[in-house]
């Protein structure tokens, strides 16, 4: 046990750096304590309920997601950072020595757990966006969310194809599709914080977003359906290319048309049901069916999750609301809170940090990271207004967060021929990439903004 | 698909008893109309993703929990009842030649999310009484619930020993712990609807209700302890009992002590936490590190969920509150929405009515309903006050509900060398036992009460 307490001793240091408070390392103290127990609990237990080792990586997952996320918070970071760091620090703690958690973090319940946590995830984001919206942002927002696919796109693939020359196309096209989503959630933070949310800028970029999510969807949909095609043998053609484009983007076409005309229909008349609870259940099932039927043809069940999200409308379940219950956002919203949390902390758990004691990894990350933001400087072209800073709206691009995890950890399940497309040392580097874009990102953006509002001030 | 359809057909008649209007038959249809792709879905699938299959388990579930809870408001009866069946019917869709659905409920992870499910549900019902109140309700409430929970143990054990000689003490003992329990939300619930919840008897019967849980713990705690030690060679003895009643005993005074004491700070000192969702986060952690507790000294996960609600005050948190965030209640509530209904659905989808062809099953059922019902009319010999209605009490402490339920899945789970305590017909007869009590009791009560405003009218 002495490394973890020495773990324990340390942090409080970090609060004579003005920034941090006394709690977390009290906090953190408290949890460090209850560490042995679990090692007892990994040994004993003869009657032991299935539950109980899935309740015990719950309360690390969720108590070191919330840490995590505070220290983040207290930095000026976003929190998805902090639980994500928090993960990592955790799933290596075997390099102090100390390895009788590990067996917490295999369960599949707890994996399934994390993917049931992206799925209500995705299914929140595509609440957040309506349709209308999309239509309504324009040809800039659509400008600069293709430049901002296209270009990383090319970029990842090209670092790929560089540090990796072994490896096959599929390796490079799915690092290049990892760097194609934008996280924006840290932009619109950063914006909100400075009171700016309102500008041109703020809204080209929020808009772009939404636009960059679906692009970034088809593009993983159809990097990994050519996945699935060459693992059972199916070469790559631009037949098969053309297919698989077709069926993301006439799927989620389809699920629009259908949905916007069924989806009013079916909530209005489930808003005669009297049961309690029928509008956070018939979102959750509309959420997994369509999940499902997303993987049922060969797309990423997160695709169907934002799509059965971006189509419902408040007015669709107006209905509810009325006779007093809450929105949907409101109901779903502590389930994400519970869920998602899980997976960031596996992923950081799956971080394995001697993979940068690999040659080239170290190298791999950095250059992968630099690809991410210059590919997303792309989109300052796409800003043809007058007055608008295109600087802000390429930074403003720049974090990959949550979306690029989801992707890297997709790419983790699936392999060609037997071989993994995204293996541990590659999964390692990208989740850097992912941590590096998040840090860079708040700071860049809010010297760009004081650098453009001292010029408009000289004025 | 022919007895889907027949299925889906049949259900529209239902509306002619004026009971249903047309909308619940036109959902059914719909999900009648799912089921044939989810049998295509149970066959393709190659690259399928491992959360496909639990996804659309969960779609079925909610629909099918949603549709039978609406079904059972509308027929006067309590939501959960109607889950319950709900599951039963799709259980035993097999009857009618259909067994595409059946790989889905066998999926661990819905077993899993169904255990989590009823973590967090009794967390919620243990949020909603305090340690203050369960000291308030005084010596009626305490008498009454002493005698309703030893009077249909008795009884259980007896039926049990009368109809299946052939079975040891612990399953005899297990059966009478299942028929302790009082599942009181279906009475509060006729209280309410007829206005009569400030009734003495209305009192007395919730007062009597949390301190039964608590002693129903203790019985399950008991019964299941002395099992597990059966079932590793140490015979029953009076020494062991006491060390099991006492472990039961001291862990939830002593969690209430150290609860109490610790709680409050803890939650103070992480209010001052900037990260959002800090309260349901520490809330959760919080639940699930007492059902860990629990589970590792050897008494049911369930007791410690409960603890650890019983314990939480919302003064613990008001730090929270008073910064805007919901009540712990509040954030909890539609993350036991979405997950309890998992449970009591499964629950009827291990309900085999094959069972009832077997011999002496039928007989079980309704043996072991009438001593649960007769059981509990021992409560009207706690009530001494005058002007209280006695009979009013004991029909009060009838239903068995969710807490019989999950009694029955434990022993389920509990075995004596080799052989289930509680095998797939008891299960299924105790099922039927809480399904009948359930139903009888809200006419039983709506009876009593008016024979009761009548004679006092008449006075």
């Amino acid at each position: 046990m002495p490394n973890v307490q020495m773990l324990a001793q340390r942090i409080p240091k970090l609060r004579h750096s003005g920034m941090l408070t006394i709690l977390v390392p009290k906090l953190l103290f408290i949890a460090a304590t209850l560490l042995p127990s679990v090692v007892v609990a990994s040994q004993g237990g003869d009657h032991a309920d299935p539950v109980a080792p899935v309740a015990m990586a719950l309360v690390l997952i969720l108590l070191s997601a919330k840490l995590g996320g505070e220290l983040a918070v207290r930095l000026g970071q976003p929190a998805v950072l902090g639980e994500l760091v928090a993960g990592v620090v955790m799933g290596n703690l075997s390099l102090f020595g100390y390895s009788g958690l590990d067996h917490l973090w295999q369960s599949p319940s707890v994996d399934m757990l994390a993917r049931l946590g992206v799925l209500v995830l995705l299914f929140e984001v595509g609440l957040e966006s309506t349709v209308g919206q999309m239509l309504k942002v324009g040809w800039p927002s659509l400008l600069v969310a293709t430049l901002g696919v296209i270009t990383p796109f090319a970029l990842g693939w090209g670092a790929s194809a560089w540090l990796l020359p072994g490896q096959g196309i599929y390796v490079h096209a799915f690092v290049g599709a990892t760097l194609c989503a934008t996280s924006v959630g840290i932009t619109a933070r950063v914006f909100q914080d400075l009171g700016r949310l309102q500008t041109q800028e703020a809204r080209i970029i929020l808009g772009a977003a939404v636009i960059d999510d679906v692009m970034g969807l088809v593009v993983l949909a159809v990097v990994s359906g050519t996945i699935a095609a060459a693992d059972q043998g199916v070469g790559f053609s631009y037949g098969n290319l053309v297919r698989i484009v077709a069926k993301a983007v006439v799927f989620l076409a389809a699920s629009l048309v259908i949905g916007v005309y069924l989806s009013p229909r079916l909530f209005r008349l489930a808003s005669r049901l009297q049961a309690r609870g029928v509008l956070l259940a018939l979102g959750l099932a509309w959420c997994f069916l369509l999940s499902w039927l997303s993987n049922f043809i060969g797309l990423a069940p997160i695709v169907g999750a934002f799509a059965a999200g971006l189509i419902l409308e408040d007015v669709h379940y107006r209905g509810f609301v009325d006779r007093g219950e809450h929105t949907l956002e409101h109901l779903i919203q502590p389930i994400s809170a519970f869920l998602a949390p899980v997976f960031f902390v596996l992923m950081g758990l799956r971080t394995d940090l001697r993979a940068f004691a690999a040659p080239g990894v170290v190298g791999l990350a950095l250059l992968l990271t630099v690809a991410a933001v210059i590919g997303k400087q792309a989109c300052s072209f796409g800003v043809w207004r007058p007055g608008v800073d295109r600087l802000t709206v390429g930074i403003g691009m720049i974090p990959r967060g949550e979306v690029g995890l989801i992707f890297a950890n997709i790419g983790l399940g699936l392999s060609v021929a037997g071989q993994p497309v995204i293996d541990r040392n590659l999964f390692s580097a990208l989740v850097m990439m992912v941590i590096l874009t998040t840090l860079i990102t708040p700071l860049a953006l809010k010297l760009s903004l004081s650098r453009r509002r001292s010029a408009s001030q000289r004025k």
